[in-house]
């Protein structure tokens, strides 16, 4: 062990149910729903008789998903939980109750797991969400986190992928790209410092799209914006991927073709200044970088003046036939095949 | 890649959504409250508005909680969902819906993942669970497995660690040690192997505890004998660390002490042949060895001559006020203090 390290408490000291115990302390429970989090053999919801429940969960591993290098592990923490509010707020839900699973190397310490769950804390109590499970276990290996949330809906207001129709427009919140160009500044960085370790990371001028890749936010706010206007999309899914490969899910899943207009597609200023210092398309960042957790969802045409409301929201294009094939009209006017490069897991290590 | 590999399918010839689709397909869904299982950003359950929902989660690294030298991956499938369908028992619930998060690393083929699904498949249909989430991401090192069961339980019959009183009965279904013999014999044929790969494991004659070891059952038959009879326990546990620390996470809960009858400690014979066979006094064995997912319940004197009719339950000692500590009586009717070696999967490594 580094000398560095030699404050540093080991985990075998406390062991499992010693880190279980220190882990679960301060945890106060703000919904109603939650009738036992940590400490039994399962946690125990009261769900509401008029919600519906949502279940996503979502496994991390070092290496694939994430690089301990440049992830500070209070934000991984924060994204970790973050990630997955994002998948209940693209069933138009609230996420009310999260459970954590973690797997850790010899090499990290007990304030390297606390920090991660400062990072998890954090984001239960910036969106109203009780952490009721949290498991540690040593890994033979690298970093594994496993998180499963659990939302609720009302029962008429569940929205699915499979639910567009043809005419139908294609919204979607924020802005797209930015996360992608965060991780291309990250991966630089790293390299320049692999090469020389005495060059300092140059991070500078690149606050909000690092925040994308390292902190990103779910926009559940966008799922009350959308009630408050008395707004059910049609069908909702949160770009994971790239907009390109989820719109297409919406697509597949509805059975429609689409339109997707690339001048209309929300870049900020400093995603378009950074794709052009990496010689990409901005628009070629926003289509096929992942990352993003914005909301792309598509609505009724009723529901334009509606929508139009909405601070923050985009829209984009239209649902069309599915004999129309999925569509880009690029800014010069010519339609194109919409092709998906979006981020697979399993692919991209080949 | 070796060549007896040859004709298994590469996972990246499918890509992350094509194995989706490969291992989502025949899923029927078996439980009215499933609404929407794999493929949209979450599952859709409606729960009965007479019951809870609970909810438990589980992470198996590969070389820290199991061993795929010796366990067959269809088996470690059905071991991971039953392993969490055992939590929901111990709250006196029934699991109805199942999410499975898999990292593999590139040695894994698709055949290989379909064997691990397999055993998942398997488990679900004999507990009539319905699997809802299944997500597959490339791993840098070894196989991990995430699970998520949910469940459900009868508002007035769910079941805490917490609710033992002084002088209720102490239970368990079925018989301990079993497990942790399966275990021993496995890992002694191991290190024959290593040290010699002409010779063939010697499994005969173990076929019952190796498959407590390998392929254990969760005991939701007893949760519905206990309903049967009309008996609410007053604390459950599974026995997951032993029989010794799971009782004392039931004192420590209920705010009890214990009196535990060695001899009443359920045994079989092979358990009880294998311990010798090890130099292991059989107790000692059932005390200590864990995995057995046996249910570990207390029940109000009253329910003594109820709790008879249910087979395969014992009576094993009962509960004391916490000034009288806990306790073992030994069969030379000597009352020692219990202490728990249990399994804990941190201090393990050390």
């Amino acid at each position: 062990m580094d000398e560095s390290n030699s404050k540093l408490t080991p985990v075998s000291s406390l062991g499992e149910f010693g880190l279980i115990d220190k882990l679960a302390s301060n945890i106060m429970i703000k919904n109603s729903s939650t009738l036992k989090g940590i400490g039994d053999d399962a946690a125990v919801i009261k769900p509401d008789k008029d919600k519906l429940t949502v279940i996503s969960k979502d496994l991390l591993l070092e290496g694939v998903h994430f690089d301990v290098v440049y992830s500070p592990l209070r934000h991984l923490g924060y994204k970790t939980a973050v990630v997955n509010f994002s998948d209940i707020a693209a069933m138009n839900g609230k996420p009310k109750q999260l459970l954590i699973g973690l797997g850790v190397g010899a090499r990290y310490s007990v304030e390297a797991i606390e920090e991660i769950y400062g990072g998890i804390k954090t984001a239960c109590e910036v969106y109203g969400v009780d952490l009721i499970g949290g498991d540690t276990t040593s890994s033979a290996s690298g970093l594994v986190i496993s998180a499963t949330v659990i939302g609720e809906v009302d029962k008429d207001k569940i929205v699915y992928r499979n639910g567009a129709n043809p005419n139908d427009l294609i919204c979607v919140s924020g802005d797209l790209g930015g996360a992608y160009m965060g991780l291309l500044i990250l991966e630089r960085e790293k390299k320049a410092f692999q090469a020389d370790p005495n060059v300092q990371p140059d991070l500078s001028d690149h606050d909000y799209i690092l925040q994308r890749q390292l902190k990103p936010e779910a926009r559940t706010t966008v799922v009350d914006l959308l009630a408050k206007e008395n707004i059910v999309p049609t069908s909702m899914i949160d770009v994971s991927d790239g907009l390109a490969s989820d719109l297409k899910h919406l697509c597949k899943e509805s059975d429609t073709g689409c339109v997707l207009s690339e001048e209309k597609i929300p870049i900020d200023q400093s995603t378009f200044d950074t794709a052009k210092e990496f010689n990409i398309v901005p628009t070629v960042a926003a289509l096929n970088g992942g990352e993003d957790y914005e909301l792309l969802f598509t609505i009724s045409q009723n529901d334009y003046e509606k929508v139009k409301k909405i601070d923050g929201v985009s829209v984009i294009g239209y649902m069309t036939d599915p004999t129309e094939g999925e569509r880009l009209i690029t800014s010069d006017n010519t339609s194109v095949e919409l092709k998906a490069q979006g981020w697979d897991a399993l692919k991209r290590k080949d």
